[in-house]
């Protein structure tokens, strides 16, 4: 917290002028645009995060509790931010961070932005957001054609229908799939006879009108956390969020779904749910999406694709068949601030049927009137900034095709790194990328070797060490602040166990094969740390120690 | 959309220059955020909403379905959205916009803002936001001691404690709300014994394990309307968010809700929270939050308060008693885009039990691992930008000093305007201001004094004319484009029937006496057009048909 109070004194005069834009000396709004341009420019073209200071350390910067008395100077915080807080950020843009789902934005992303605070429309209703309205209403139109691809003549009827929504644009994924999963409980448990529907009587009730014992949604066990929670929100329970195992490619197993579901009616419990991922997080596959809208179909029950990821996929020619089935979805959740290159808070969800979200509409007095067009009566959410003219611009400035680039580009170069990792001696592809996501492992060819030739059962012990080598690897080099890659731990076929492996995702189009060479000539290297080395030499111990190949 | 498109060709050339800020000519980026500021604030300085086009015509420029195939121009994007976009939303800034809970923002919101942006951190996780995540944390313990003031070593514990969170950071006051009372619910239902938990289990089990028939929510009538999304989605039911009556302030009855609970008792089900207002969005009253904490902790069940609107009076020192009580809340939602003058798209919700949020954390694989600081283990959101720097900036620059003047000018010219409206004859004040809103209706003096001489179950006829005239007055006010109410409809005590009011919120530090007079003046104006002017010719028509106060 910046200390030199004195000046900025709490005065009618001050709060009059701290509120008129256009009282604020251009020099003072100009020069706080630059200083911060010019610093996140500056931040921008050397290290991935500051190194000379930790979290505790940081910590001690924000550690006062007190909201302050007096206030400061805009000036004298702009300085502290610089120093405390933009310092110390993580420069998710760079090239060289590969690890999570981030990129480098479009610069118009900054303007736009921009405009959307400064406009500060609150598309909740007409009255705070006007032409907000439509254009947030044009945007799910566009990406339920993008997913669906209705004829021509349905769109007109249903864009700007008062009465219905084609999806909910949210503040991310997470309550892009809580709105998935609450539509799809409201519509297995709607008004029927006597019984008014799930929303009026509560989940006791509704179980009690259907005859059945509990509901349960099925997933494969790459499932992203979100829909735990959902579980969790909804009072289904997380028992009843059922993990499907998944086969050797990471998309769920067919077979142990329809188990599932079989175990499923023996206990009385109705699916609620199937949901099919297209791009996992940690590995980003895609499930077979038309063999369980197949299922769906059968067993009558509501058919989600959790696309938060991978639904940009949908703008490539050449690979949009990997979502083939996506569009018999009842509803898809795809993430702006992932794929469609928009900033951080841009979730959305479509829904086949135009009036699915009935189920969940709500209405108040002072807004959300019946037969508004007030956007917030088929929301979770309530007051939300009009973010969708971030995705507007984005479909609109870089086109279908330009997004067919962006997505066929991070494939090709994940393929590229694949036969890097593949063909690098050190190294152990884990996962194949399907789409722009791998994961791999530091691993000594002696020990590739010793592995191969040794049954599951007897790599526990190798696998421990390697699991202890990754871990540390991916610390010291998020620390170094060169390069980032992230790790994740799941369950691997090929060894018959769980395995911490580092994770990489291709999405941002600046980053070039020269940075992924980069990335594993950064860890050959930190591999050398003697406190790896130590593991590494156990788990050669290890290899020694047990039966040779030949012998068993 | 724009049209031209041909020169914007998606190519990996064009591509790699659309990513690369320091790429984009300067004069490119400079001329937009030029264009734009320049545009906006030629905007703030006329009018309201632009009154030459309707919704419907509005929507013809968003009526396209498909994503363009081709790239476009930056530049001639931004001359669309100015003319479209732009042009055609709702100066929700202007001090004449006293509808709405909106104001005018701080001029430093803006480069802020942008700042966040380019920043694009990812606060789920450290390893995407660093120092952003002791910020996010040292703003919710500034909160947090805004409404409980626990001693100076409480805080030091828990600030930056990575097994807890004093309170989660929504996209807002909704998720806020809903978050309160997914803990509340996940509290109740505690694993103990061989139930391990609602959050595992589900609502049935955990009711069986109770041996309870239900859960309920009691708020009063006035209410804010995410409550009954909050009852759908925890699987409660909207029948058991049980709105209770209110006193002819606005507030809630505790005979009433004395009644209520007791109710639920000789039903089986289990009052899971007591729900109070520290602002109604709708009057802005304050229910008696001492005698509610009283009550919740009788009853032993979860107090929550929705401070959304009201929470920033504990600013002031001089209206901070009319919250008392709220330190004993279990929870209490605040927005930081209401009364603390952020952009929209900001909530919080406090906990006074550091460990609280512990009843719906959760954990992956890739990231929020156990022990981590990651802030996604604690909040309903996953991804989410890095708001919470909105307001600490507005905690540092603004400080407690400012926000108090701010808090006391708005009540004080809620006062003044409740003035003008008693004092003016064509005008009947309907509720007084508490805090900044307040509401009232046009009513010409002969029908003001028919109305207090005769019974209330006479007043019908004249009071639904009277709802008309509002209806339309506030609907003609809105579409003229110079200044706004909004209007709302309620139980008002003295007429015993739901009336159409004007409502008026003065948040925004730039509003003056003239702006207020203006209003009013406006409304004189507008209330002589011909449809207005049957409806009251109607109305009076009614008083003289009815017998004479004499005579009852």
């Amino acid at each position: 917290m910046p200390k030199n109070r004195d000046a900025a004194r709490a005065s009618l005069e001050n709060l009059y002028r701290i509120f008129t834009v256009t009282e604020a000396p251009d020099s003072t709004l100009g020069a706080i645009d630059q200083a911060i341009t010019g610093d996140v420019a500056g931040f921008l073209q050397t290290h991935i995060v500051a190194i000379e200071r930790s979290l505790e350390e940081i910590e001690a910067d924000f550690s006062s509790f007190a909201v302050p008395e007096e206030p400061t100077y805009v000036s004298e915080y702009t300085e502290f931010v610089k120093e405390n807080l933009v310092a110390h950020s993580v420069h998710t843009a760079s090239p060289a961070f590969v690890g999570h789902m981030t990129s480098a934005l479009p610069y118009f992303m900054l303007p736009m932005a921009r405009l959307m605070t400064a406009l500060n429309q609150n598309v909740v209703k007409v009255e705070t957001s006007k032409a907000f309205t439509p254009m947030e209403r044009q945007v799910l139109a566009m990406l339920h054609h993008l997913v669906y691809r209705r004829e021509d003549d349905f769109y007109p009827k249903w864009i700007h229908n008062s009465q219905h929504a084609l999806g909910a644009f949210c503040s991310g994924g997470t309550i892009a799939n809580v709105t998935a999963l609450w539509v799809a409980r409201n519509r297995l448990f709607a008004p029927e006879g006597e019984f008014r529907g799930i929303a009026q009587e509560g989940l006791v009730r509704a179980l009690k009108h259907r005859g059945a014992d509990g509901i349960a949604v099925l997933v494969s066990e790459r499932g992203h956390y979100s829909l735990g929670k959902a579980a969790d929100l909804l009072g289904i329970g997380r028992d009843d969020l059922i993990k499907v195992q998944t086969d050797e490619n990471n998309r769920i197993d067919l077979q142990a779904l329809r188990e599932e579901c079989r175990r499923l009616r023996e206990r009385n419990v109705i699916p609620l749910a199937l949901v099919g991922i297209a791009g996992t997080t940690e590995t980003g596959n895609i499930d077979p999406l038309e063999e369980m809208a197949d299922l769906a179909q059968e067993i009558g029950c509501h058919f989600h694709v959790d696309a938060a990821w991978g639904g940009p996929t949908l703008f490539s020619g050449r690979h949009r068949h990997l979502l083939d089935g996506i569009e018999r979805a009842d509803s898809v959740t795809i993430d702006g601030h992932k794929q469609l290159y928009v900033p951080m808070g841009a979730g959305m969800v479509v829904f086949k049927d135009p009036t699915a979200l009935s189920a969940i509409e709500h209405h108040a007095n002072y807004i959300l009137r019946h037969g508004s067009k007030d956007l917030g009566s088929h929301t979770l959410e309530g007051s939300r900034p009009g973010k969708a003219m971030l995705v507007h611009a984005g479909f609109s400035i870089i086109g279908r095709k330009g997004y067919e680039l962006l997505i066929d580009t991070g494939i090709e170069r994940a393929r590229t790194f694949a036969d890097k990792v593949r063909n690098h001696p050190e190294f152990e592809l884990v996962t194949e990328p399907e789409l722009n996501i791998l994961t791999y492992r530091y691993c000594p060819p002696a020990l590739q070797q010793a592995l191969n030739e040794m049954p599951a059962q007897q790599r526990t012990g190798i696998n421990l060490l390697l699991d202890q080598v990754c871990q540390l690897l991916q610390k010291y080099q998020r620390e170094a602040g060169k390069t980032f890659v992230s790790r994740t731990r799941f369950h691997v076929a090929r060894h018959d166990m769980e395995l911490t492996v580092l994770r990489v995702v291709l999405a941002n189009p600046l980053t070039t094969e020269e940075i992924l060479d980069a990335v594993l000539a950064e860890q050959c290297e930190i591999v050398q740390r003697p406190e790896i080395q130590t593991l590494l030499h156990k788990a050669e111990e290890l290899c020694s120690c047990l039966p040779k190949a030949a012998s068993w």
